[in-house]
């Protein structure tokens, strides 16, 4: 089966964490809005059909029209092995990609804390403080969760067993905190090694690594999820 | 089998939704930190075992521990006829619980919108500006949905067919958004005549009636998701 993959051309935003488990698992897709179709190809499948997603990114796999980035993973997991076969398993992952969502969320309010409505610069004053708060809290918090799990299970995979599409996402948040936040990053990089290993190890891999290569890979801009203003970087 | 539920005993917060679904569904379950254990043990379960969720909710359902209030539905939902059966089905009403997260996320930014680690006396300025943008675009855009999708199958419930988790999280909703912002719900209904009759049926259908009439029921309170301000509600 071919999948059709619909994003906002532009950016990686939530569509790459679909885009690197699509990659790792050689499936065959076509990124419809940046191969011709653009946003309007886009938002036109999106308000077909019975089951109409509520934003982008959705795949429609055969009949299937699947909106929701950890659900679009959930899907994928099992038909990709890249989740564990047990019911445990699954929805233990599922879990943590469901973590990884909250944080992906946290991490676009830092640059947009009174909605997505405004500029940016309508609000930076308020993105300082909200910076300030995910870096001194929430960063913590999070990394050091995913950070205590991966050692747990011996610093492989998150899971201690084969590459799931979480540890493909912890790639790219790891890779995102880098270039949104180069020096608060480099900063705080010694508290989670196991993260940065399983990081690198990842764009190793022979598909990541041929994707990160390609033009496929778009290069991260202030228009996605992890921007980069210095003066939140501070 | 006996669930057990653990979440923060003083308020609704996003362990309603697990809590409206086991009540529909009649299942047997504790609610461990109100029935006696409070937060701390609570605190305490969550440190333990092999998949430790990130924040209440979770639900232990025999050896399995679950986090993440979407995926407790999805869990709970194939088995208590609260989801459709077939994989489209659950795929679907599981995208729409994600949606609604979402919105959850949402609704608590409004009196929070530079992070929970400041009081809302501390951001009261912030808070005001995101919940303008949060009823003017936001609100019109998630419920327009859900009554959209509502209305096309029919107006009985979202997917036309039997009740489904979704539905009781979308009572919630309506009645959350009511005692928050009681001025700006009393305008805003007139636009959503679907989501508000589905409102009145699931609070009379038979089990949940009971509970919310129960001590069970948690009364709102502005350490919750849904916290009235008056300020808030111009």
């Amino acid at each position: 089966m071919k999948y059709e993959l619909y994003y906002w051309p532009g950016i990686q935003g939530r569509g790459e964490y679909v885009r690197l488990a699509l990659e790792e698992a050689g499936a065959s897709y076509r990124d419809v809005a940046r191969e011709g179709g653009g946003s309007g190809a886009m938002m036109a499948a999106m308000k077909q059909g019975a089951t109409p997603p509520f934003a982008p990114p959705f795949l429609k796999a055969g009949k299937l029209v699947i909106g929701q980035v950890a659900n679009i993973l959930l899907y994928l997991g099992s038909r990709h092995a890249l989740a564990p076969k047990t019911e445990g398993g699954k929805v233990w992952v599922h879990q943590l990609q469901l973590t990884i969502t909250d944080l992906v969320a946290e991490i676009h309010d830092t640059h947009h804390p009174l909605g997505s409505s405004l500029y940016y610069e309508d609000q930076r004053a308020p993105a300082r403080k909200r910076t300030e708060a995910f870096w001194s809290d929430r960063v913590p918090k999070y990394l050091g969760y995913f950070e205590g799990i991966l050692q747990d299970n011996g610093g492989s995979t998150i899971t201690g067993r084969r590459i799931t599409y979480v540890d493909l996402s912890l790639f790219q948040i790891v890779d995102g905190l880098r270039y949104a936040f180069p020096k608060r990053m480099k900063a705080f990089e010694r508290k989670i090694p196991g993260l940065v290993d399983l990081h690198d190890r990842v764009a190793s891999r022979p598909n990541i690594k041929a994707y990160l290569s390609s033009e496929r890979r778009v290069p991260f801009n202030e228009d996605g999820i992890f921007r980069h203003y210095k003066e939140l970087d501070a």
